[in-house]
């Protein structure tokens, strides 16, 4: 593998950061791109990354987004899909609006991402496209119909995904994260080490998937803290 | 179990003619709702049933519609949501605008028409909700990445639903039809005889689970041909 | 359907008893077999069944069983596999003796059981084998490695069997028992009715899987009670 | 991560062997165990690892195992389980004796070596259990009965495992190896370049699990060549 460029969408403090710098650290040029850039300053100039203004559920900017980063870095060796919504509450309650938003940012916006990703990097024959799911992306809770409908939708175009492109030679995976994460402020109870994910240890094993060899590739894995039921 | 209606929505010539003619026949009042009611004309007489206009991924149509048949028939005993839309080809080629109506039909309808029958349902403390699945709920497909996104997504409001609405009475089944349907001038080869489901055949395992007593309630089933591979 | 003749396999007072009652009503001559055919005597009298003595896990019972079956009531038209065994605690102190014996009746048994059955079938072109599965079959819980082991084990066999047998005209189904099972003492507590699984309501869902049209087939179907976490 | 010493059971020529050597490259003292250790000959001398004669399937001979390893090597940081047997054809021929002996390798070997090492790595607080299985181990095949039983089995058991051990610090990883491996004389076809898995590239795989902080456990993960149908 020679990874040269890779591309976030959904950036904030957390797992997107982690993977930013890890990225950074293994020499690759970074794209960052968000609702809100004003919040990628810092990180940007932390991983000398550019960084970009990008609604991803709108497919005109989706598709400029991925025009400006193919013309200034190249085509990206690994696209990253990182961004979700949620609405909570027993599903009498929920407001139309916000489950609509919630599927919308949660799998539509994976839908165009993914999309455009796959359109360079079937052209090139290689790249890695790597999708964020989560617990809810293969159990449906209760109190959390907008989320499962979300994450279940990003699972089936990731898979869907997988068996199409695979053969074509791009890579797609699906990530269970099964847990909280570290960051903004939420750190490991004393009497429980350990019990919160490290976006640091999730960022690796997103490396280490994309480096895979093209004869054995994972389509999906999981992670969660040690004491996480499951 | 004593029921006395049933509303579907998403009313074709397939399946959900099977249901309403052996909901009827069963003696329930029954009420069909389809973007196009004139369709449903015929099958309205045979079955005695009340049809309605209803376009399922607006919110206030479906809010509307149950009004209606509250009004008229009181709250049904049963709900099927039965309309499904989907985009077919290389995932590269997919446009936008059909993906996101994709969704919407197969995922974000069903959840506005099964939210609706929650509410009626819960305060009442029975009923059942049937929504249909397909082999591509559990399965994303090469070159069905908009019909694997919208079929997960109601796979997983399905799953969220049961488990959030069985302890307050309310039944939420899946049922994951494997296989084409019969009908439309589709019929079994000649040397390839019961390669097609029935609909009436899947129409008979949606009344049975319905009619299941509390203690013993199924919220997943599939149904394939005898010869499907699977 | 027209079926005539049934053989149930691992009998005790729950599950198996409500089985034979419901096939008898329905006018189908049963076969039961158990370890204990003692055990046996007033279920036969009252299902007019007769009964028989065998060891699942022995090749040359089960083969002989199915000799005297078929001989005396033709080939069976349903088998039922309803026997398992489990071990109870932390795997590491587990006996490995009381571990081969829970794999073995749980599934190996099975398998003896639904090879006989599938031979005869088979070569007639119909008939229905169903296996009594449980939430373990589905989720390795803690704990309950041996139980986990036997139960997924049945569960494969069950799923390369159907792919198999379906297109030879031989249906074969899974059932998922996720709770309790009323009997034996067992009741629902006062304050939560309908919390534990009427054998009765499980049977008439084995009844309605296994006179299912060949062209609307189900491999496997869950049953719990509406309070009953998954 | 300070892992000093591995044992793996069920060694061939394949996967067992480029986990040796992967093991041996990253600095451990390595034990390898197999029915039949002269075969073991070579890759000993060349990973400068301990062998042993052990079947996986007597109690005894496990337990001895496990004994000579720690005195002389310490508690394994990992331990793989890597055998299995099959017996292949239509469920209605197969001998039932090679399906207990599928059953009893795939499987209840596993048990026996997990339960080994469950109970010297619970004591210490740590280490990792890696089981390997196969695409029969999620997907029952026709005319592969006893591979589909032995490889659900042992999957039960991981996922048991897995949820049992991990609060007490031992790390259980199921690996689902879809397609056929490289070696013994099989290299890929001319014209289909990275159609086989290479056994060094899964052996990759299994380190960087085993090597995951305890924040962020994985349980299982598959891997599949680019072109094979899944």
């Amino acid at each position: 593998m020679d990874m040269k460029t890779a591309l976030i969408v959904g950036v904030g403090p957390g797992l997107s950061a982690s993977l930013a710098r890890l990225f950074a650290r293994h020499g690759l040029q970074v794209a960052l791109a968000s609702r809100d850039p004003d919040k990628l300053q810092k990180l940007a100039e932390e991983t000398a990354a550019a960084s970009f203004a990008c609604e991803a559920t709108e497919p005109e900017e989706v598709a400029a987004l991925f025009e400006v980063v193919v013309a200034t870095q190249g085509v990206p060796d690994i696209v990253v899909y990182n961004a979700s919504a949620r609405a909570r509450g027993p599903v009498t309650d929920l407001i139309p609006e916000e489950v609509a938003r919630a599927i919308s940012v949660s799998a539509y916006g994976g839908f165009l991402v993914a999309q455009q990703a796959a359109r360079y990097m079937v052209a090139r024959g290689s790249g890695a496209i790597l999708l964020t799911g989560a617990s809810a992306s293969v159990k449906g809770y209760p109190n959390s119909a907008a989320f499962a409908m979300g994450k279940f939708a990003l699972r089936g175009l990731a898979q869907s995904m997988a068996r199409e492109l695979s053969p074509k030679g791009v890579h797609v995976a699906h990530f269970v994260i099964d847990g909280a994460i570290r960051g903004a402020g939420r750190q490991d109870p004393a009497d429980a080490p350990d019990s919160l994910l490290d976006p640091d240890a999730i960022a690796e094993t997103y490396w280490q998937i994309a480096n895979q060899p093209r004869n054995a590739w994972t389509w999906e894995v999981e992670l969660r803290p040690w004491v996480e039921k499951f």
